[in-house]
């Protein structure tokens, strides 16, 4: 993922000046939403458009995706197809997996269209598809050879995705020191991706496999945040923001963060981050122990804050992590 | 796949010595051939055993197959998780897969049962499936970490599993020069395992991800072969001998090869390499356009030999290899 070139513009790139044999695979509601990626679409000798959502990243389904796939893509030289994958999260994972395996692999352009893929899913070559209704399970590393961050496909969007953004958003400032918290703004996200992507591109750098536990910072905010995306079905980006409340006001507790730090981060969070939500003790469980930063059955790796810009790696009981939401109202 | 270790044993390793967490994937046929690897496999804490052949590389059948993987592995360290797959061509390609895409690649042992894929296909880390029966269609570069050939699990296979080795050892032989085409025998295959590893490991280094046309060469036999394999249902060594005549007689035409180089291998090949072999001439056709060595609609890399260890790249027409296939006989 060294190799990615990050590519800001106002507009969809020439498809010239991507390659030939070009395929190109999309969320089927962007032509609805921007006339721009309509027009620009056409030029495609062939494309695959898809439902964006987990469903199409289930592997059950996927035996039938790729069929199709091959199909159209038969007539075009192996060693010169490129994917170019235009969508938000789950159709970037979908796609990227395909890159992936095609023929052992075929060159991948990514055009996130959702300011939270923008940001973070799109860049860093993880690439996923669930099993038996477990996401992520299977996957790959396959880094794009280039990322567009395409100004009028992002703002294309229904307004209500720009607060999705705001607990990825969120989470990158605070680990990065929290000098352009007081910037976020659900109406300036495009100004603040160049930050949000330099400092995700400065963590892979350092461990592009996941393996020596630096890009586990990331997942500051994910512990709890996916366990009430699972169980309550709540868009990732904002399950983060309620995850990054639940670890820092944690991480308080435990006398790691400032009264200070905490308040100026938790004033910067948009209202959603504040709505109440409850998941059953049971339900939580299951879902922690399922975590794939799980380390055997008691424990698993938790991202606590030391200070705006100081993360801290600890491994603590899935029992912990329970009583701690308990006390903090997570629980029913 | 540089990083690969190949172990020669007369005896299945211990267990403990390949690691904690780890899983079997086997021909569910092995414990009946070999009572050494039935007790052997007794050791492993989980353990999925599947059918072997083609019909166990199909994506349509892949959903089912991962889904019960996740389950008996959930217990286990997903970051220490090691698969152990121990089987012939189909099942090491199946289970390389897997272990490639499983909580995005864990640890991959292989043990071939079959001498074809002690020689061939255990090597050089290429995983795949076959999509809407198309064999290979998606898959993997991905290398085992140990790679071990043992002598008890070998020869627990039939007898008549060792001609369907020569094929392959006898291309192998040919592009090595010929010095040990002489000593090649059903019944000394064992010995002469580690020349032709070492020589196939010699041209993987070269061209490790096939991007350079270095690994091309492997193919030598291979385009009629491949033809033959699918239109024929012959086991993939015997097509290879079929298709390594093939390419040799052509040399010969071509005047490339030396009628003094032709005789002395086939003076070295089994006689089933003789038999009469017919295909339609809409079905070769038909399978040659399917073929992976296919540059375009009409044109295929192809390799001729100019001498005994002297392989040469050429790019010939569909219907070139159709017309020479015809004139030697193998039309109907």
């Amino acid at each position: 993922m060294l190799k990615t070139k990050v590519i800001f513009s106002t507009k969809l790139p020439k498809l010239s000046l991507l390659g030939k044999n070009l395929f190109l695979i999309c969320d089927k509601d962007l032509s609805r939403h921007s006339p721009a990626f309509a027009k620009w679409s056409t030029g495609f000798s062939g494309f695959y458009s898809v439902e964006a959502g987990e469903k199409l990243k289930n592997v059950e389904n996927f035996a039938e995706h790729i069929k199709n796939i091959v199909d159209l893509t038969s007539d075009l030289n192996p060693k010169e197809l490129k994917l170019v994958v235009v969508g938000g999260g789950s159709v970037g994972d979908f796609g990227g997996f395909v890159a992936s395996i095609l023929k052992r692999g075929v060159g991948l352009i990514h055009i996130p269209s959702t300011w939270l893929s923008a940001m973070d899913s799109s860049h860093g070559g993880k690439t996923a598809l669930n099993v038996g209704g477990v996401k992520n399970q299977i996957g790959t590393f396959y880094s794009a050879e280039k990322v567009f961050i395409i100004k009028e496909l992002l703002e294309a969007q229904p307004d209500s995705r720009a607060i999705e953004a705001l607990g990825e958003l969120i989470k990158t400032s605070v680990l990065d020191g929290g000098k352009w918290l007081g910037r976020i703004n659900p109406g300036k996200i495009w100004s603040l991706l160049p930050l949000a992507i330099a400092y995700k591109y400065k963590i892979l750098k350092k461990d592009p496999f996941e393996k020596n536990g630096t890009r586990q910072i990331l997942n500051l905010g994910h512990t709890l945040g996916h366990a009430l995306e699972g169980a309550l079905a709540a868009p990732h980006g904002l399950a983060v923001g309620f995850g990054l409340r639940f670890a820092m006001e944690w991480s308080h507790l435990r006398g790691f963060l400032s009264k200070n730090d905490l308040e100026k981060v938790k004033k910067n969070m948009p209202a959603e981050f504040f709505k109440e939500i409850r998941i059953g003790e049971q339900e939580l469980r299951e879902n922690l122990i399922k975590d794939k930063k799980r380390l055997d059955d008691q424990n698993l790796n938790f991202i606590f804050l030391k200070g705006l810009g100081k993360p801290s790696r600890g491994v603590v009981e899935i029992e912990d992590v329970i009583r701690e939401a308990r006390r903090q109202g997570w629980v029913q």
